[in-house]
């Protein structure tokens, strides 16, 4: 089947392009009635991630609503610690919770490994039935959560304000918090590689939570093994090359080391200026991002500003997705991302600049 | 009266110490029984904020349990705007609100001009009170919010998430949002320079939302105000310079700028390298910072490990004061601080590097 939008591809292969391509993070959300529908029609949120129809549906709502230039799997990071039997359960207004947590060493001795492609069959299939619905319209963007990220929320049992019982966890337990990293690290790869052969198209990893550590600690905790991820994943599938995007928020400081780790993308969050993050790593790889999401609750106007100075700061040349710096928040009026999405493909068009 | 212990500001002004000074963000706080003692005789927080017999009880607490080599204030940063008439008040488990809101431009144009030393005179109270407690024991540090930090929770009404409506008002209203922060720089330098007349011999600005913004939105909607302030801050009281430390939580990305805003030194979150950081402004202005708060969590092997890392990456010479990342939380051990107080000291001391 012909891939008839290739931009997201070439982009990120740092190839030229008529206009920049842009998706966004969340892009299938709660700002749209039409998800929210979905949503309550699936019960829960998991019920959502679990049902290949109901995933595949949400995965192509913003596809049908804006002209974006990739689709993104609907599923949850948490998906892979759920599949180790931490039982993962969202309860109402308190975000991801887990039955089970980690934290003693005997705890992460007996998680078990998991074999990705059977035990989270239902994201392979949804994977399959959402590259069969987009029928070449735009590439599929599969993911996973990094191993760190992961870590956080199997050793806190939810959410955190500090993450301190992560964090006491690596220091007091190092050896213990490196193979905790370890086993996910290899589960998110047997994960990643099973969606690829499942057909998507190319891959994100969110270390969202990567830029609360200190740098030493983020050098060794969070970025060795998304780099360990990124050399094991399948490289060519259907004769195409499959990028890897590393988004670490908060993670500018870092940058070169993250552009150096053999991934085919740095995705930056709203803080980093586009152009000096350029600068910063030459054309080694690509860049994406990175508008403030909170820059969607203001006028058209100023949408439209704000697209055209990232557009300008990163300058000339290829090698830039446009996304929003962080997920779009569920408040955000819908007809605001219209006005985002198309800005970029209109600011963007080659001749214009 | 003399000052018997000058190490802190010997280090603000990059000159050489016997041992590398430290103090602690929110060293009077919650992690201290005697503290908590105090809180509760006084009411509520704002009550012991209002108190100058009070504040400067538990402004005295961790220097009579811990060798600190500075006190600071024990006050908020929401004092200006409640001086301003927003209306503060803290409920229970949620944190710092305002009775009123800024929504709109004619919000602004009607917020009144404070004068600080009398309309905060009980801050200014509390601050010649600890000065005579202090007795030359050790300096005094003053404090304020940065202007736009202060903007943040006048417009969100509270503490926020995604700060969508502080963001949304500069964005959609840029002149109401400038006017607003030129009117917070003017009180809080009014405040600022009456606290050292009361006898603040240094002075820290907690941009504590800073880090939230883009690069652009930074440069435009607090640094600049933050350099207002400094520059206009009283340079010399008592025979001696008054340093000024800004403190951007997140700031790690615009640390040229920072430094070069003639500010004394800069105060790093825990996240920044300090080795890095310390090479990327050479030796321009002292830096302070920057354990991990988390890290007091962990056993005191584990701290005076850090304790070193960071000493040992910040190199030798002067210009250095110990402190951590961000304020300390309120279930640390307080046997912690110790260990990590003694470790500075121990640590750093000449002759052993």
């Amino acid at each position: 089947m012909t891939l008839r939008n290739d931009r997201l591809l070439r982009a990120l292969a740092c190839k030229p392009v008529d206009v920049t391509p842009v998706w966004m993070m969340r892009q299938a959300g709660r700002y749209l009635p039409e998800y929210r529908a979905s949503r309550k029609r699936a019960g829960d949120f998991m019920n959502l991630c679990r049902n290949p129809q109901l995933a595949c549906e949400v995965t192509m709502q913003p596809l049908d609503r804006y002209a974006f230039d990739a689709a993104i799997l609907f599923s949850d990071i948490l998906t892979i610690p759920d599949a180790m039997g931490q039982g993962l359960y969202f309860s109402a207004g308190e975000g991801p919770r887990f039955r089970k947590t980690i934290r003693t060493a005997a705890d992460v001795e007996s998680l078990p490994s998991i074999d990705p492609a059977s035990d989270l069959g239902y994201v392979m299939d949804a994977v399959s039935l959402i590259r069969r619905e987009l029928n070449g319209r735009a590439p599929l963007i599969g993911f996973a959560g990094s191993p760190w990220t992961l870590a956080t929320y199997m050793i806190e049992g939810s959410g955190s304000k500090d993450f301190r019982r992560a964090k006491q966890f690596i220091y007091d337990q190092p050896e213990a918090g490196h193979l905790l990293l370890r086993k996910l690290a290899e589960a998110v790869t047997g994960y990643l590689n099973a969606q690829i052969r499942a057909g998507a198209q190319a891959v994100q990893i969110f270390d969202t939570w990567g830029g609360i550590l200190s740098t030493p600690a983020y050098l060794e905790f969070s970025l060795p093994y998304m780099r360990q991820i990124v050399n094991d994943l399948i490289g060519e599938r259907e004769g195409r090359t499959v990028p890897c995007i590393l988004f670490t928020k908060q993670g500018g400081l870092w940058l070169k080391e993250i552009a150096a780790s053999g991934c085919h993308c740095v995705g930056l969050d709203w803080t980093m200026d586009i152009g000096r993050a350029r600068s910063r790593i030459g054309n080694l790889v690509a860049l994406q991002g990175n508008m403030d999401p909170s820059v969607l609750y203001a006028s058209p106007d100023v949408i439209r500003r704000e697209v055209d100075a990232i557009l300008r700061s990163f300058g000339s040349g290829p090698g830039h997705v446009f996304n929003l710096g962080h997920g779009i928040t569920p408040q955000v009026d819908p007809d605001n991302v219209a006005v985002f999405v198309d800005a970029v493909h209109e600011l963007s068009a080659t001749g214009r600049r």
